[in-house]
């Protein structure tokens, strides 16, 4: 392909949102250009750059059986009414009605889709397992899209998902696709950082994340430096600072030694903070207690489409609000409003405390049980109680492991020291078990002709932002630095000036590199050759071969082959040129 | 691949809907499945043939120059207001609001998206041509879709773009993509005809549409016998049956030869049937006066959201509708209720009449100057004028070719007999002159650095009506009979039973055939003989090989190959078939 032949607008300029590199060298390098807020076109070398993670994707699919398909964009509302996910997706599913008043969604995952068409073909267990993916476009309303395509609103997501008679089966695909993501990201020459995103940490892990560090990233990981426990924090698991919870008759017992109950006036005094200067003590001795209202809670604790509930936590620890929906199986654990804080408690913010609370549910954070003598709001305006005792003055519904694990905590698995990082998600593995397919009511017959719900996963793949995150990781400060098999074209041939000998000669060579079966843009534009080379060292294509008067005069005659992001330049007989540049792709 | 790894769910039974043999042939062979009216999923199978359409529209756009980008499905409803679309479009557009409040739409065509992107982009005449293209989703909400991916809500369009500074460049890329169509259509295996859908009939074609004939097309195509003549009905020019319209001043001449008019009592008869029998002549004496609404009007005769204006037309002709608004610039026009009528020709329906008519423009068809003795409606209830002449009794604001062409009409270009077809339009290709350039505000600077308008092109192909032309044109009452460029495999291989010595031969001969780069579906299920014939039928898959016990045993081994619909087999040898098939397909 021909540069003046072809669409490459590069700049100079820098967009002012564009804070990111990936956003900054796509843009600059006349591969995406901004339709809207979080809407991106790409340009022809964007797009070739795109359809090469695309073909490993699917290449990496196709390998381990799983079936290409493709549902529509746009899916009838009424799927994900059956699911109960109408409800639940809140802003970020764009929804629109046609012409006869039906709901429709601009698809942002597919679960619903694929569920339906599976439900209705499938009959027998012989048709089990079986996986399909689509690599399709989606669309999620996010509020803050920002980094070009690293989050926009419209992207192109590979998602499968697979369907299964038993676990066993499940597990063997939910292993086959980790695998292929793996293989994956290392074509795309991408460090990716396999993190747990799952509340149960021991072993039978059945969500994985895969992550790309990044200071811009939105996902915080919690990483263990001895034992490499990897997880997203809204999953990570707390270990314990202190002795194993104990059993309430334990608590009791213990209890029982410690200074009775004792109502203290406190006034003006609400915060942790507050309380900590007014005591002379430190977070660990109190016990905080938040009013918390669960959305779609669906659990033994709690159910109902707006519950409220308190939560007691240790004062120097912050409840994880993800980890506390999950606790309680809602969809949303929100904090309640003021109003609703005073009619429940009795008292103003600030005051609330697990002890002689009624009304609601009572849950508990793990590291609450060991607080034997504790201070805690006592439900009275300018009010505290000091020696709350747990198993004695309160006894929560439910403990659980509440609180967001931070750099310092202790690992849960080995107990060594934890440390932060922030992380871009690029892929994501589930098994869902049967969430959809029973509420979709998705059948077979198993071998005794019994009626069975299957099992599913899901697995998704973000195709722009892993190719950003390829730029993100690949680059210098003058530009992209491709990897080889993610790169738009693979050799830039820049004749010196595009006339006379050198034009021809560079015409000659651009076709035998092209019969060798390699991918090469020539730079025949009207310009100087330093326009050329930054332009190069911008795009970032792998092989740079400059054809100039000189070497071309030399016997035999020479071009000069560089390596972007390597210093050196090597010189290659023109006629041997094919041959070596095609050896370094094979 | 084997049958039994992948997903093709064949059918006996044809769904209550599928009419048409594409549909049914693609619902019975396991290609699609319905998710919603008007919205199909394609499954492996049905997405390979899919896929082999997208290579040959991919291949031909490259080959022309074309460059592929890949602007969003969902796009900004800001754009089509700066067009005026977002007025015109009506409800087959899709629309939708984000949690914002913005307009969005999920696109139907992309002119305004691409000229926004070429906007920002283009400077200098030096980048045009420019030709863009995308391969993407698309979505009307079609009132009635039917026959399956034929007529579906998405689908996916290759829809390009060129831009030019000046009418030869956009004739060059008109030209060219012409002939790019003809070559997709002819490796697709598609007999296409290419009809004008112009209004300016004596060559300077300005649209053409590529269309199938098919009894279920949405199009009436007009063809002459004599001179190749074709054109769909909306734009079919009418010959004229009469001699050359007269001037007005030849028309006043030969009116004052006419009788006087006169008004005669016509009790309660309203139409130009009764009209006829009443005064015992025929159609073509008879003047019929329409009232209509135009909406969006915009040319020099009418201009405005909402215009009324009469129509006056040859008794024994009809409007064409589609002529009409295009003859006064309208997006539509459409009947004036009979309140509108009412008010605005003093009488009800059925008495309307050219003579004294005011109050809104008077537009006449061609055939109406012949008229110099005609009978029309008097503006008064039961009342007509006898004696009615053009250029004596009424004078229209403006002559047009406004009625309907049918079978028998004379061609206007040959004179010859014109038939009717039904088509169905696969492709259209259009020179759009600055439609959207002026409104959207794209400009260059040409060589002496002027600012000017480009000139645009718009060109389009659906690929899922494509492939299912392909079926509809390739079949026979047991199935689909693939041409071989869209097959969606090339070799059905089927083991008589997939056991032993026979399943051996079959995987041998599978891989063989693969490492030939053949692409080959192994019937391995454990069905009769009889059924995976009927299914090598239904699926179609150019070449049947099987492999059975007692060919194997012969002395060398041999296979059965037969191209389907064909009636003969031959027998090959095993070690000599790969190559022998390989040579079939290249």
């Amino acid at each position: 392909m021909y540069f003046t032949q072809t669409f490459i607008p590069t700049l100079r300029e820098v967009p002012a949102d564009a804070v990111t590199a990936s956003h900054r060298l796509m843009f600059r390098g006349g591969m995406i250009r901004k339709l809207a807020n979080g809407l991106f076109a790409y340009l022809p070398l964007g797009l070739r750059a795109f359809r090469k993670v695309e073909r490993i994707v699917r290449e990496e699919m196709d390998a381990i059986g799983a079936l290409e398909i493709k549902p529509t964009v746009v899916v009838p509302g009424e799927l994900w009414k059956e699911s109960g996910r109408w409800e639940t997706m809140g802003e970020a599913m764009l929804r629109t009605k046609n012409r006869t008043g039906s709901d429709f969604v601009v698809s942002p995952t597919a679960e619903e889709a694929v569920t339906a068409l599976v439900r209705d073909e499938l009959a027998s267990y012989r048709q089990l397992p079986l996986t399909l993916y689509q690599i399709n476009t989606k669309y999620r309303d996010e509020i803050r899209p920002r980094y070009g395509v690293m989050r926009a609103r419209e992207f192109v997501m590979k998602d499968a998902y697979s369907f299964h008679a038993d676990e066993a089966g499940l597990d063997a695909a939910y292993t086959a696709m980790g695998q292929a993501y793996r293989r994956i990201f290392k074509r795309c020459g991408l460090s990716v950082l396999a993190v747990n995103a799952d509340s149960g940490a021991m072993g039978g892990s059945s969500s994985e994340e895969f992550m790309v560090e990044s200071d811009i990233g939105d996902n915080t990981l919690i990483l263990c430096e001895s034992c490499g426990y990897a997880a997203n924090v809204e999953k990570a698991v707390c270990g314990d600072d202190f002795d194993p919870p104990p059993s309430l008759a334990e608590a009791e017992a213990r209890a029982a030694s410690a200074p009775a109950l004792e109502k203290v006036p406190t006034p003006g005094v609400k915060s942790v903070e507050d309380l900590c200067a007014f005591f002379k003590t430190d977070g660990a001795k109190c016990v905080k207690t938040l009013i918390y209202k669960g959305i779609n809670a669906e659990s033994g604790i709690l159910s109902g489409r707006e519950v409220f509930f308190a939560v007691a936590i240790r004062g120097d620890t912050a409840v994880n609000e993800a980890k506390l929906a999950a606790a309680i199986g809602a969809s949303e654990a929100v904090l309640a409003d003021e109003a609703d804080v005073a009619r429940i408690t009795g008292a103003p913010v600030g005051f609330a405390g697990p002890v002689g609370l009624t009304g609601i549910p009572l849950i508990a954070d793990r590291a609450v049980t060991a607080v034997h003598d504790g201070i805690t709001g006592a439900l009275a305006a300018d009010f505290h109680y000091v020696h709350a005792a747990y198993g004695r003055d309160f006894v929560p519904c439910l403990i659980a492991d509440l609180r967001t694990v931070k750099a310092g905590d202790r690992c849960a698995r080995c107990g060594g020291a934890l440390y932060e990082k922030k992380g871009n998600e690029l892929g994501h593995i589930f098994k869902l078990g049967d969430k959809y397919t029973r509420s979709m009511k998705a059948r077979y017959l198993d071998e005794r002709g019994q009626s069975q719900i299957p099992l599913m996963g899901t697995y998704g793949i973000g195709l722009d932002r892993t190719l950003a995150s390829i730029i993100e990781e690949h680059h210098d400060d003058d530009g992209i630095i491709w990897p080889l098999e993610t790169a738009p074209y693979q050799i830039l041939l820049i004749p010196v000036s595009y006339t006379g000998a050198v034009k021809e000669a560079a015409d000659t060579l651009a076709s035998a590199l092209e019969r060798e079966g390699l991918e090469v843009l020539v730079d025949d534009r009207e310009e100087r050759p330093g326009v050329k080379f930054k332009d190069a060292d911008l795009l970032g294509i792998p092989y740079r071969v400059v054809v100039g008067d000189r070497a071309l005069r030399l016997d035999p005659p020479q071009v000069e082959v560089k390596r972007r992001g390597e210093k050196e330049c090597l010189m290659v007989e023109i006629n041997q040129a094919p041959r070596f540049l095609s050896n370094l792709f094979t």
